[in-house]
């Protein structure tokens, strides 16, 4: 094929071709928002503590009257009232007395330390000595050392955590602006293909891919919308595609393996729109198409559940936070070959792998199976690449593997 | 205190003192499954492929029948009958013939090896040229070569991912039964905690734990069942963690950080059930209780968030895999520290860190700040462990490093 590309240069097609989707962004509750991607920079809009507050349960004192106290020389100050947690300190301390103060009250005006209740002894007289001296700030949380208004916490792009999720409650940020969830459309042609819950006939098989995809969508934050089985008939292909293409915002064909429909996504994507590119230099995969409907990318995927898996989870992922204008963030884990791996096809190959950590050492286990549609799929880790100008990798060699759960 | 107990006791105590729910699997369909906890091994039911397969677009032959054959001294078949995609072969390929079939089509009867279009030539008298030998089994995937009746394939206790969803979309295991998702009862216990969506008045605080760790929950497969804020009034903190105990799997109680209120925590467990061990010598998470009420643990957060957070994504998560009965699978990031970071506590110090990858080397970058709340929780990638006799790392110090988002 004349317009086969390497895998990098799939991703530069990627990049310049499609641009974030105009309505990107939605607000939504900080409580639905984890796992969600952040379309806005977060920063506080207000001082957290936002009053000095004790981190232990101790007496609220002024640092310097208890400079050079000791357990034999304490300090001796006068007790004063008590500090209640969720109620203003509302009063001065003056030089001389102390207060006790919960972890987390609030100072009282004058205070500038706290010393540890461990370390006071009460002389039930309405004295109290301190036996440690406390330097300023000790045991003190001020007013904004967390956070003040206008410091960056969270970056646009972010794929929110549930600690996030905390910051945000702390900071009192309710609403947030979060990339939308994209709609996948998801068609699987071939005559040969029927539901899962169906026994197939002679010469029949069930369709994989649609539940695949669907759940590899809803895992990397989209939303899949099933536009069914197709079967092998051009017109109402191309009917079901224009109406995909409207109605989403990228098209995941897979299939047409039989030879007059190979053609026939081509020339579905070619009547509507336009293709960027057929094939690309890898295994497995080679069969992708990509292309456009309007601003609509649609790809062709391989049937192959194995190869629409790896071109969905390597280059549609991709596409989805071009699509929604975050970058993708990949955290590769090394692992040791558990065995030698070979390639030999002059395209970059990737691996399924099942890894395994023993004492520090992570070992990944390459995934065989000369058919290996659910032996290679089933229970595998992630994967990694031998480039196309490597003839394989020894057992023991050390290769970052692409986990498919951090995905994000 | 007297039963402060290291990490490594308060895993153990989890296995010993905590068995799976005794109605932990339910029956789902397959297209729901992904993310969910087999509660049981899936074994093929059937043969896949059901029928020997062509993998590519050429000419069903009897290998011996190419023996010999080459550009120069084609072998001369006959041609017969077209394979369909999605029909049986229904016929017998005799001696002498070969037949079209396309990738996927099922193999007729006597055929036992496939050649490629590419290497044959089509006379138009009836006749096809092979133009390259086929050995038995080329281009063919046999019945069952991928998975057969009987072949383990999947194994309770794994998260099921997409590629899994296919796996068992492909042998037609359209409902599987995995561990149900537990019921996780927060209590966040405090007079001075208001509402995130309310403005904090004097003393007061919002409450950040019941939105973290819900959002934990809903992470971990957990379904997080919010108890509200339960001012510091131990008669009412007894009637909610009962209601609470009474309803869900396990009850996560976090703050009572004011003097009287820590121990009101400790003596609602008692008067309801007992105690396990109040303490863990660990940094952050020191004020940690765990109990139980009938079966059902009641754990005791500190009120901290950051201090809530690490323990629970250490010990709850490990608390939900024993009650679901599925083994907690962890595969930890090996990064190096990008500045020192000194441990000085006695205790087992956890480290949230932000890690960046660059040309193959992973970095963690230590997440500082005093006070710790948002700076700490937002942003952050995962955390490392400073076992409690070390006193400290320096920097470029290899780390392995917990991800949060990789939890099993």
């Amino acid at each position: 094929m004349l317009s086969v590309k390497t895998p990098e240069e799939v991703c530069e097609i990627i990049k310049t071709q499609f641009a974030p989707v105009s309505d990107r962004a939605e607000t939504i509750s900080y409580t639905e928002a984890a796992g969600r991607v952040l379309a806005e920079d977060i920063c506080a809009s207000e001082y957290v503590p936002a009053f000095d507050r004790s981190t232990v349960d101790g007496f609220a004192v002024h640092a310097k009257d208890t400079f050079g106290c000791s357990d034999s020389i304490p300090a001796i100050l006068q007790n004063t009232q008590e500090i209640l947690m969720g109620q203003a300190a509302g009063f001065t301390l003056e030089e001389g007395y102390c207060a006790p103060i919960p972890t987390g009250g609030e100072l009282p005006r004058g205070a500038d330390a706290v010393q540890m209740v461990e370390y006071t002894e009460d002389y039930k007289d309405g004295t109290t000595g301190i036996l440690k001296p406390a330097a300023p700030g000790h045991n003190v949380i001020l007013k904004g050392d967390d956070v003040y208004p206008g410091k960056p916490v969270l970056s646009a792009g972010r794929k929110l955590t549930p600690q996030d999720i905390g910051a945000l409650a702390a900071m009192g940020i309710v609403k947030v602006n979060v990339v939308r969830r994209l709609r996948a459309a998801i068609l699987s042609t071939g005559d040969e293909l029927v539901s899962p819950e169906k026994s197939p006939g002679p010469g029949q098989i069930r369709d994989v891919n649609s539940s695949l995809l669907a759940a590899l969508m809803t895992r990397l934050g989209a939303t899949p919308v099933l536009y069914g089985i197709i079967p092998d008939q051009e017109a109402l292909l191309n009917r079901r595609v224009k109406e995909a293409a409207g109605e989403c915002d990228l098209v995941l064909l897979s299939g047409g393996s039989s030879v007059g429909v190979k053609d026939a996504a081509c020339r579905v994507i070619e009547a509507q729109g336009e293709i960027l590119f057929h094939g690309i230099a890898m295994k497995p995969g080679k069969p992708t198409i990509f292309g456009k409907i309007g601003s609509c990318p649609v790809i062709g995927l391989p049937g192959h559940p194995v190869a629409a898996f790896f071109i969905t989870h390597i280059f549609v992922r991709r596409l989805l936070a071009q699509l929604g204008g975050y970058p993708l963030r990949e955290i590769p884990v090394m692992a040791h070959l558990s065995e030698s791996v070979e390639a030999n096809h002059g395209r970059a190959q990737y691996n399924g792998v099942f890894l395994e950590e023993k004492d520090g050492r992570m070992t990944a286990h390459p995934i065989r199976g000369k058919s290996g549609l659910i032996t290679t799929l089933a229970g595998s880790d992630g994967y990694f690449c031998i480039p196309r100008d490597c003839e394989g990798l020894p057992a023991g060699a050390k290769v970052p593997v692409t986990l498919y759960s951090m995905d994000g």
